[in-house]
C-alpha cells in the first residue's frame, strides 16, 4: 500500500465518508483472494510490474486450474512452471489458446499483447543439451512478459570455439542469462565477455561430485566476474523474472 | 575485441597496411598490462563501462599500489576493496586524494566526476549493525562509480516497523542491495515490497548454525521473492558492481 | 517413579507386606507393555500428561494396530501420525469412530472430550499450500489432545500483506506453530510480531538449495526474534506436542 | 502496532483532533529510536512483554554502552549478552549497580524488582563443566527476567546416577533448559523424565567429529522425545527468552 | 602368510624338495579363489579367524550362489547378508539347509555347530521397532559365529525406565551391541552402565535432520562414555563380526 | 585454431584471394555442426588427439542416434557412454558392427583399428565386484582408443595377497587406472607400488557413510602416493581418457 | 547400583536396621563428588573397571588439579589428557611422582602397579610422524591402565614394506589400534592381516580436502575390513580405554 | 621388490650361500632406514623413479633436517615442501647449496644434474595472483624433478584474452599444471584447448562460499573436459610429481 493510497483513506475518514471502523478493516486487508489452499496475489501486478506467476509443482491439477482462472481474469499475462503433464493437459483443455512448452514444462498465455511496451532483449545461454529444460524456462518466462529472447545452446566452456561464434549476438543484449550444471564454468567466461548484468542459473545436471547442481552453485558464487549474480538451481523462472525487469528498464532507455 | 575492430584490422592486411604477421600477433595481443605478478586489464573499462577494481585481501602492498597506479594512469576512477590498514596508508600517502573508507575497508579515488553521466538510484538496506562492512562495501562502490545511495540501516524483519517506516525511500530505488546475516531473511520481504530488481548479500554475521554465513547464503537463494539474485557472503563489492549496471539504465530511462 | 511412590513400596516393606525380592523386582519394573516388537509405555500419560503417540512411518498395519489398541484400553485419546492408506484402512474399520486426515497423514481417535479441562489456544501459520502436511499435522495433534486451533494458510513473507492481515487473531493465539520451507524466514517475522513463544516448523518444501528442509532449518535456528524455538523438519507433531503443554498452562492462568 | 491503537488514532483523526498528514507519519513511524548505528526498539517490551536486549559480541563498547543508556531510560530491565571485558568493564564504571557475569559473557541491570510478577521456575540443566557458559548465560537472562532458576550442572547421561539424584527438583520446574555439548544426548533423557517443555541448547563443546556443536544440534533436532525445543549453538540467551514466557504464564496458572 | 610358512617354504627349497622357481610362486599366489567376477578369499578363516562373508547387495544371484558353494566347500560356517527375495530363494532352493531371516535379510548355513568351542555372550540392544534390521543383522552374524545372544529391543532412552528394566540382563554380556538411528543417544547410556565394550550402530532410521543416519553416527562417535567405538551406518554385520572376536576372548577367559 | 592456421587465412586475405569479410566470417566460424540440440565438435580430434565423446545420459535416443552418426561420417572412432538399453538397441540396429557393452553402458565403433599407431598399455584394477561399471567404462574406452588394456578386478586391500599376486602385471602397464568405493584405500596402495601416473576413481559402491563415494573421492584426494590424481565418482571415461593420452606418449618413449 | 546391592538395603529395611526414608534417599544418591564444577565419579571403577579420566581440555588447572586429587585418594591410577603446559606443571609440582608425557599431552600418576593383573597387548600403529600426538595419548592412555603396549610407527600404506616389515609383531597383539590422518587407510591394510579387533583412530592430520580429519573419519567408517571399529578424530584416548577392556579378557584367556 | 629379485634370493638360498633364516629376514626387510620419528624411504627412487620428498608441514627443524641429511646420502635430488622460516634456515645454514624458495615455501637441492636425462617441457598456468604459492610448489618441484617449466600467471577465465595471448607457448607444453582458486573454472577451458593431460590444482584463494577451496575443487572434479585430472586443494607438489612421470615419457618419445 503507497502512501498516497494510505493518504487517500484518511481524508475519506476526516471528511466523514468512512467510519473508522471501515477505514481500519480496509488498510488490514490488502487486495488478495482467499482460495482456501491459496490466497492469489492480485495486488502483485501493481506492486511489482509483473504479475504471479503459478509455481505448480506442489499443486492439484484443480488448485492450478482455479488459480489459473483466478488470475486471467484480472486480464494479466499467467505463466504456470514446473507444470506436469496431467495438469497442463487440464489447463489446455480449458483454455485452448494458452501454449503448454514441455521443455521449459510451462503452460502460459499471453493477454496483454498489443499494449505491451518494449521489454529489452534477453540472450539464454546454456552451456549443453541437458541444461534445456532450465533454459527454456527462463526463455518462455522472459517471452511471456515481453522480452525478446535469443537462444544460444551448447555452448559449454570445454570448446571454447563454439561460445566465440555467438559473441557478436551476446553482445547486443541487455541482460545475460546463463545455464550451466556441472562445474557451473559458463557465466564466468560470459561474465568476461559482455558489458551487462549476468544471472547465472545452476542446473542439476551432472552426477557425482556435481551433488544435484550444489558445485555448479557455488562456483557461480565464487564467479571471479563481478557481474554475476545467482538465483537457486534449476530456477530459469527466478532468473528471467529479474532480467525483465532489468531489460524493460534497459531498452526504455535505448528508444529515449 | 569486437567485430569491428576485427574487420578493421583485416582491412588493413586487404589493403596492405598491415603484414599478415603483424596482423596475427596483434589478434593474439590484447591490451592489458604485464607487472610480473599481475596482468593488469586496462581493456575492461571498454568491454564491460566499469574498470578494473583491485581486489586487495592477498595482494602485498606493494603489488596493490602498482596496480592502483597503473590503472589511475588510464583515467578512470579507481577502487581497491579488502584493503588492510597498511595497504591503505601506502595509498592515501601516495595518493592524498585517495578516500580510505576504514568500515567498508576501501581506498578509492574519482576521477571522472565530473564528466560522469546519471548513475541512477541505489538503496542498501541492511539487517543490523553487524552487517556494516558489507554494505558499506557496497555503498562505497556504488558512489565511486557514479550512482546515488540511501542507506538504510538496522532494520531486520523481527521488528517490521523499522523497515516499513523506510518503505517510502525504497520505493524510489532503480534496484536495492539487501545485505543480512543469520536466517538472511530480509530479502525476501523486501523483494515482496518493491517492483525492482534485489540484490542479496549474505553475510559472515552470526555464530554457531550460521555457519560463516552459508544459512544467509542458502536462506536468499531459496527466496520466495522472484526478484531476488544473491552473490557470494560478504560480497558488497559483486552487489554494487552489477547495481551499478542495472541502475545506470533504469535512470537513463527515466531521464529520456 | 516418584519420590513418594518409592517410599510407598519401603513403608510396606518396613510393615512387613512386601519382601524385598518383591520389592526389589517392583522397583526394576515400570509400567509399560511388551508386545514383542514393541514396548507400549502406559506410564506416559501419568508421567507427562500426554499419552503416549503412534509413529507410524516404519511399522506395519499389524503393528500400528496392536500398539492403537493397546492404547485405547488406557482409556486415553490416541494418535497416530505418518500414516498410510492401508494402515488407515485396518484402524478406521477396527475403530469406526477414528478420524483419518489424508492431508495430516494421521488416524486419532478422542475418548476425554468430555472430560477434558480447557486446553487453551493455539496458532498454526504456514507460508505456502505446499507446507499442509505439516500444519495440519500440527493442528490434527494440537486438538486431539484438547487445544482450540486456528489454521493462517499461505501467507508467507513475499506478500507481507497476507500476514498482517491475520495479525488480529494471531495476538490472541497462547503459542504459535509456524510452517515453512524454502527460506524459512516467517517464524522471524511473526516471532516479532508476537509476545508469546513461536514454534518453528521447517518443511521439505522447495528444490534445489533447499536441500529437503535444511535450509529452512538453519534459517529458523538462526531467527533473530528471540522467541522463535526449531524442532526437526517436518516435524509438526513435536511442534504441537510442546504447543499443548505450553497452551494449557497460559490457558488456565488466563482462566484463574 | 495493535488494532486498539490503530483505532484510538483514526478515532482522533474522525474528532478533528488528529490531521490525516499526521496520522498518516504516525502510522508510519513506530516507536524505535535510530542512533545512527542502530535502531532501539523501545516497542518490544509492549509488543513482546520482554525488553530488547543488546547483542554486544559484534558491538564496539561505544554502541553497547549507548544502547544501554537508551534502554535504561525506559526503566525496563536491561540485559548485555556476550560481552567481552572491555565493553563489560564501561558498562559497570558507568553503571555500579551493573553486575558482571563472567561465566555467562552477561552485564544484567534489574530495574523492576519490586514490581516484578512471579516469574515462575526453570530449571538450568547442563552435561558437563565445559557448557558453563551456555548454561549460565540461560540463567542469568532468566533471572534478569523475573524467573527463579535451579542449576543443575554436570548430570551428563555416562553418569546417569547424577541424573537421576537431582530428578526430584527437575520434577518441580515450570520448564527446562538442557545444556550439552559432543553427542548432545541429554535433553532426549531429561525430555523422557519431565512433563514440561525442554528447550535444548546445543552447544561448541566437543571435539573432531563435533564440528563446532553440530553434532549435538543435530542430535537434539532428531531427539525421540516430543517435548523438546531446539535453538542455535551456544544460544543459552534464546532459550531463557522463550523459557521465561512459558514459565510466566504456568506459574500464574498455579497461583490462580 | 605367517613367519612360520615363509620359513617351511625357504627349507624345502634349502633342502632341493623345492626350485626356487616353484617357490617364487608358491610365494606370490596365496589362496584365494578367481571365479572370474570375484576372488573368493578362502584363507580368511586362516587369517583371522572367521571366514569371508558375502555381502550381497550389488551381486546377482548367480555371483552370490556361486560363492556361497565356494565358501560351502571349505567346510565353514557361511553368511550371506544384505540379500533380497530373489537370490533368497535361490540359495535356500539350492542348500534347503540354510535359513534366510528375512528382516535381518540374511541367509546362513551353519556346518561347525558341533565342532564349535565356546563364542561367549553378546547383547544386542536397539532403541526402536524400525531398528529391527541392523539389530537382527548384528544377532544372525553373532549367533553364526558361534556366540549366544540377548536381544533386548525397543529400549530407547526417551523412557529410560524400559533400558532400566534390562539392566540386570545387560550386565552378564561380553560385550554389547547397540543399535539406534535419529538422535543416537542411547550407546552413551549403555555405556555408562556395563563394564565392556560397547559397539554403536547407527541406523537410517528417522526423517528430515536424521540425514540418513548421519546425525546418529555422528552422535555415537562424540559419545562421552569412552567404551563406545563406532562402525557404519546400519552395519549390524561388522559390529558382531568385531564382537564375535571379543566375545570369544573374554568368554575363554571366564571358562579358564 | 592453430596459429599456422590463423597465418594461412591472413595471407589468403593479402594475396586477394580472400574477402576480408570472408575471412571474419571463418575465424569465427570454427568446425562444430549445429544439430540444434547438439553442436558436434568436429574439430576436437584435430586439436585433442581424440574424438568428441557422446555423455548419453541425459539425451534421447534419438538425439544420441543423430551425433553417433555425424561423428561416424568423421571416420574417427565413436564412443557412447552412459547409455540406456532402448539407446543401445537404437545404436546397434542402425550400425551393426557397433558393440554394446552392457556392463560399461557403452556403445563403440572402432573404424581406425588398421591404422592406429601403438596406444600404451593401460592397466585397470578394482576393489570389488560392484566396482565393475566404472571398471569397464574405462577399459572400453582405452581400447576404443586404440590402447590396451589388462583388467585386474577385485583386488581389494582387505585381502592384501590379491593385489601382491597381480604386482607383476601392474609394473609393466605405462598408466594405472584404479576404481574403488567404500572407503577408497586402494589408489593409495597401488600407487606406493609402482613408478607411473595412477588415476583414481571413485565409485558410488557403499552405504551409510559412503555418501555416494563421496567418501572415496575424499580418501583419494587425500592420498599419501603423490603420483596419484583423482577425477569424478563413477567416471571411469574421463580416468580412461587422460590414461590414454599418457600410455601413447610412454608407448612410443619405449618403441622409439 | 547391581541387584544385590539393592536387595541388601532392602534386607536392612526389612530388619529393621535401616528406615525407609534413609533406604529412599541412599537409594538416589550414588557414590559422586561434588566438586561445584564437577561431580567427581568415584563409582566408575566399580562400575566398569576403569576410573574416571580428567579431560582437561576445557578446565582451569584449579579444576583440573582438584579432581587429580579426589581421584587420588580412592587409590586409583590417574590419568588426566589434552592437558596444557600449565596445568602439567601444577600437577607434576604437586605430585612429584605424576609423569607429564609432551607428545601425548597427557600427565598420569599409576598407584596400583604392583596389585594390577596382566592387561594384555596392545599394538599402537600410526601412518605417519604427524598422528604421533594421538598414537601417544592411546600408548599412555593404555600403559596407565596396565596394558603391554608396542609402539609401530610410520607405517603408512604409500610404503606398504614398512608395514609388511612388522607385520610379525603385529600378530601377537590382543587388539590393534591404528591411528591416520590424510586418507585414511590404514585400519582397512591393517584389519586385513590380524584376527582381532582393529579400534581406528583418525587423526586430523591434512589439509585442504582432509577437513580436520573428516576425510580420515569417514574412510574408517566405511573399511572393508570387518574387524574395524572407529572412534572420534584424534581420540586416542578412547580408543585405548576399549582396547585394555578387550586386551585384558585376551589377556587373561591364554593365561587361563 | 621385483620378481627378479626374489628370484636371486632364492636362488643364493638354493646354492647354499644364504641360510634360509637369512633369506626370510631378508625378504621381510625393505631398505628403509628407522630414525625413530621416521623411516626414511631410501628404496622410493628405485621404486618410482623420483626420490622420497619431505613434507616438512607437522615436522620439527630437527626432524626435517635429519631427514634430509638422510636422503642427501643417497645422492638423489633433495625436496622439502611446506616449509617454515625456522626450519628453512636451518637447512640452508646446513646445506648452503640448497635453495630456498619463500613463495613456494621449499627448499630444494639438486645433486643430479650433470647426470639428468631429458624431464619434458611443463606449463604451469595459475588464475590470479592470489594462487602464486600453489603454482610455485608446483614449479619448484618439477624443476627439482628435471623438468622445464613455462610459468604463466594471472590469466583468470574473466579477461579471457590474458589466456588467448599465452595460448601458443601452451601448446607446445606436455603436460599441463593449472592452479585456481575461487570456482575453479580455469583447468575446464585450457583443457578445451590443448590435447595432453591438465592436471588441476584447487587453490584455498577465496572468501565466503569458497569453504577454504572445496568449490574450486568440486569444480574441477566436475570438469566438462576429459583430460583433466585432479589433486588435493594446494597440492602443487603432488601435481608436479604425476606431471614429471608424464612429461619425462612425452620427452623421450619426442626425442626418439
Amino acid at each position: 500500500m503507497t502512501p498516497s493510497a494510505l493518504l487517500k483513506i484518511l481524508s475519506e475518514v476526516e471528511r466523514g465518508k468512512l467510519s473508522p471502523e471501515t477505514a481500519a478493516e480496509r488498510l488490514a486487508t490488502l487486495p488478495f483472494e482467499d482460495l482456501g489452499h491459496t490466497r492469489v496475489d492480485h495486488h502483485r501486478s501493481l506492486r511489482s510490474g509483473l504479475p504471479e506467476v503459478i509455481y505448480a509443482a506442489d499443486k492439484t491439477p484443480e488448485q492450478t486450474s482455479a488459480i489459473f482462472a483466478s488470475l486471467l481474469a484480472d486480464g494479466v499475462d499467467v505463466l504456470a512452471t514446473r507444470i506436469n503433464a496431467a495438469t497442463a493437459e487440464v489447463l489446455v483443455r480449458a483454455h485452448p489458446e494458452a501454449v503448454h512448452n514441455t521443455v521449459a514444462r510451462t503452460v502460459s498465455l499471453r493477454q496483454t499483447v498489443g499494449l505491451q511496451r518494449n521489454g529489452g532483449h534477453i540472450a539464454v545461454v546454456c552451456a549443453g543439451t541437458s541444461d534445456l529444460p532450465a533454459a527454456e524456462e527462463a526463455a518462455v518466462t522472459a517471452e511471456t512478459f515481453g522480452a525478446r529472447v535469443t537462444r544460444m545452446y551448447d555452448v559449454g566452456v570445454a570448446g571454447l570455439h563454439r561460445l566465440l561464434a555467438v559473441r557478436g549476438d551476446l553482445l547486443t543484449a541487455d541482460v545475460v542469462i546463463v545455464c550451466a550444471g556441472m562445474e557451473g564454468a559458463l557465466p564466468s567466461v560470459v561474465g568476461g565477455l559482455v558489458g551487462v548484468p549476468v544471472i547465472a542459473v545452476p542446473t542439476s545436471v551432472g552426477y557425482g561430485g556435481s551433488f544435484g547442481g550444489t558445485t555448479a552453485l557455488l562456483g557461480m558464487l565464487n564467479s571471479c566476474s563481478p557481474n554475476v549474480t545467482v538465483v537457486n538451481i534449476d530456477n530459469g523462472f527466478g532468473a528471467a523474472y529479474t532480467a525483465v525487469l532489468i531489460a524493460r528498464a534497459a531498452s526504455r532507455t535505448k528508444q529515449g
